[in-house]
């Protein structure tokens, strides 16, 4: 069984051990979704808050197991083993017995007793002040994420806590991730995972945390905010956590011990869901924006990753993760403001929807044919130049310069952006011989991923949707957690042979298309640069300005 | 009496001498208008043809004069004089009588025997062939016409004829600009203007036109075309050219001898119809494109001008001429391929049309408060660059960007266009203190006079619509070449100071707004010079892969 925490709701599915297909099931939405105007019941929040309410992941065990175990028609001592993942970095505030604060009648209405949730974007301030203090201590970690710590990460939050409720910190006892509580919960042991734990919060394999020293340059009062609240013991993916406890057990009907493995991260988990265990394939998650990963035999330093983690996608191999900021963001942004009444009447005289037509008229089109080029910093820059503060270019327009054209313009931008990140990992060392992509957005749009082949010169295999295959990954790392002596797989590779596959659907690159978008991807790095590293920074200036025009 | 002869019509109008009021008009369509796809009757043209059938412009003088004398309820005598302006360059070949060459039978299917209108764009090989051979030999009018001789003008096309119908050369005893050629027939006197051959045609006053040897270099067959079939003389504007042929007083309705002026270009006679007649303020004609005019009191080679001509707008001073190729035509692209739905959909509710509601939305904003700035080149860049290749920029987006903030942006983009033109006239002391606006785009679009006034730091007045200022202008020569004697004026100043008026609406620069586009300037500079002045020429070899792209 795989439980996977989204953003909106919470997924669990009943998977065959022997080929990994899913038999049954069940998503719960969270009653209380995000929170992001005002708490349930209490006050305003600020803008840039996002927060949730723990209540609602004990929920989708609660309701969602039973339905999903239901709808599986299988027995309850046929389940070997529970695996979960969560976003992150998703931190909350909890009591030594596992008490989340926001339980608690006293601390329910103080925002700062809830979980902050990956996009909570109200730590900036503290993201910086980690930054610097990082950077002028020379702290490993700021090599580790590429240069930049951001303000959707751990210690970024925990400290947002400190600087405007300290009462909330100090009645804190543990700082821990949701990945991580959620395991408590069920197995009623503390017992932290590599992944959250490497990418989100600053521990390196061998070494743990920054210094207490470190800490205290941050805060005075954070110096011991390791041993004191956070601890030092993590645990590799698929391990066994524990076993289900009986309370859980009586409530979704499952066996008591059920074998439960660590926690993981929704995208990382994703990965050998993919059939990706290996070195040399690339996995993108697309979405609203796009995440990478790929695997290394060792530790290289590449520009502007997320994160270089050991052991923190397959155990025995360094995972790398790096992203774009917005890819299917960029494409919704532009369906809703910049798509003409005459798309829009054709789509109607065709009775079809709207983005039909426009990739219809946007797949005819040879590669330069338009003209145009762009920037894909419609959200910033987060691989390789972690720039927040870039903005969106698009040159290149005529009179006779056309909707899909701009469309097609769109997509090749963020194939281009994802190629400017291979082309990072291959500088040092990583190979990215091919891809895997997943996600909701490669399914609904063909266009898009023969245009990512041809851009990048690549084959891209079409893995499953992101909720089923981070569910997938999830009773994946369970079937290890229960290994072969109870019925599951020894190592996540093994399960991974077994259970993981990608469809047949192979985009192939055409020579002729890469060979032309070889010449325009060059064209692109030049802007990239030019705008990116420091030869022009209007973007930077046009946006604070664009902040001081908007308040006055 | 003006009579002005547009792309599409020809409009007469009646004006009162004392105060310029115009007293009636009648506007006559060209029954084949722009001729571009295929000859009356005759053969398929290639793409970029743009001829105009001369008859066309006869039927205006014929149908249209007794119109507006009918309408104005004028009696014959009390029209004191007549003035004419015409599209420029637009030349046309004729036999030694004045007879178009495409009016007579052997020669109607032949292409090159008709008009080529201004905007017959056919001649580019010419006239890159014109600016070598000019550049090589450092010839004087590539300096006048701010580094490049244009394919829409008069050498241009000649030189396409000799190249690409020698036989229609051979029948040609003169080619003559349209504008010379209906005084010719409405005076009998072949009387060409100064202004057309400044502008258009390298003829220099007091130095007439380059070399035989020039000419030789181009074509050997070239060298005598000006004693041949050009002509030397050339007459000052306001001048008489001569008096109604007794065969046109018989059409329509005239007094024979009635005083006519010598022809003139559209624009440029709108200029003394704007009240300018002195150096220091500059005439903006805004339509699809803007052609920007100004006088000074001494030549100074200004950075990509169209043209410098003494005498070319008022006598006496010397008459620039710089422009911007799309400024409308931007908004009307805008307006057709990047306005989204729910624009739309807030006009069919308010039940006003889709512009005013982005005018309105756009209005609300403050300077910079988008974050976007745009180059204004989508029909590339005329002055100060000089460079057709040059293609659209927008920068800045956001995924929170709207379609008003983008519409603002494309209008300010255009005002620092004019503002760049402005500043490189003042860089040589060619004073510009404040802005005469007229056509068709001032009197729709308030928020863009109040943007032009605040980004250029300067009052900007309104006239009249083009066509009326031209057509008004031209009767103000009318007047002149009565002279006082005849009951108009000694000169057009004096002309200008009874017939020429402004409207009352003032365009004052905001100083906060003008202090904020001052910075967003600098930043328009940087982008200009670095994609315009070679730093990256991105947008020659997108376009050139365009070209190869759409033609495979």
């Amino acid at each position: 069984m795989g439980i996977d925490f989204g953003t909106e709701s919470g997924r669990v599915v009943v998977v065959r051990v022997r080929d990994g297909e899913e038999i049954a099931s069940a998503v719960v939405p969270y009653p209380d979704g995000v929170i992001d105007e005002r708490l349930p019941g209490g006050p305003r929040l600020e803008p840039d808050w996002a927060l949730q309410n723990p209540r609602d992941y004990l929920r989708v065990v609660e309701k969602g197991v039973p339905r999903a175990l239901k709808a599986a028609k299988v027995k309850t001592e046929d389940v070997i083993g529970i695996g979960t993942d969560f976003t992150a970095s998703s931190p909350l505030p909890v009591k030594r017995d596992g008490t989340p604060l926001c339980f608690l009648a006293q601390y329910r209405k103080r925002p700062h007793a809830w979980v902050k949730l990956w996009k909570h974007h109200a730590a900036q301030a503290e993201a910086n002040h980690i930054n610097e203090v990082g950077r002028e201590r020379k702290e490993e970690f700021i090599e580790v994420y590429g240069g930049k710590y951001s303000s959707e990460w751990f210690f970024s939050k925990v400290l947002q806590v400190l600087n405007e409720d300290a009462e909330i910190y100090d009645a804190t006892d543990r700082f821990i991730e949701a990945a991580d509580w959620i395991v408590w919960q069920l197995t009623g042991e503390e017992k932290r995972n590599t992944c959250t734990a490497g990418y989100k919060g600053m521990w390196i394999k061998g070494k743990g945390f920054p210094s207490g020293e470190f800490f205290r340059a941050l805060h005075p009062r954070l110096e011991n905010v390791i041993e004191a609240k956070v601890g030092t013991n993590f645990f590799p993916l698929g391990q066994k956590a524990g076993g289900l406890t009986a309370f859980w057990a009586r409530k979704t009907g499952l066996k008591e011990g059920t074998p439960i493995s660590v926690g993981n991260v929704d995208a990382h988990v994703a990965v050998p869901a993919c059939t990706v265990t290996e070195p040399g394939s690339l996995v993108m998650i697309m979405g609203t924006s796009t995440c990478h990963m790929v695997l290394g035999t060792e530790r290289q330093m590449v520009e502007g990753m997320c994160g270089t983690v050991e052991d923190g996608i397959i155990p025995g191999l360094w995972g790398y993760e790096a992203g774009q900021s917005a890819v299917g963001d960029i494409f919704a942004w532009f369906f809703e403001h910049g798509v003409p009444d005459s798309i829009h009447r054709e789509a109607r005289r065709l009775k079809v929807p709207f983005a039909t037509v426009l990739e219809k008229l946007a797949a005819r089109l040879k590669p330069g044919e338009s003209g145009l080029l762009a920037l894909d910093w419609w959200n910033g820059n987060r691989s390789v130049l972690v720039d927040v503060d870039l903005t969106g270019v698009l040159l290149g327009m005529t009179l006779a310069t056309k909707a899909e054209e701009i469309y097609r313009a769109l997509i090749e931008a963020t194939a281009f952006g994802t190629r400017t990140i291979i082309e990072a990992f291959e500088s040092k060392g990583v190979a990215v011989k091919s891809l895997v992509a997943c996600g909701g957005l490669p399914e609904k749009n063909k266009l898009l991923m023969q245009i990512y082949a041809d851009v990048t010169g690549r084959e891209i295999k079409l893995a499953r949707p992101l909720q089923t295959c981070s569910a997938l990954g999830s009773a994946m790392h369970g079937a290890v957690a229960a290994g072969r002596a109870g019925g599951g797989y020894e190592s996540i590779s093994e399960a991974a042979r077994h259970m993981a596959h990608v469809q047949k659907l192979t985009y192939r690159p055409r020579a002729e298309h890469h060979e032309i978008y070889n010449r325009i991807f060059k064209e692109y790095q030049t802007l990239h640069d030019y705008f990116g590293r420091g030869a022009n920074n209007v973007m930077k200036r046009s946006k604070a300005l664009r902040r001081k025009q908007a308040v006055n």
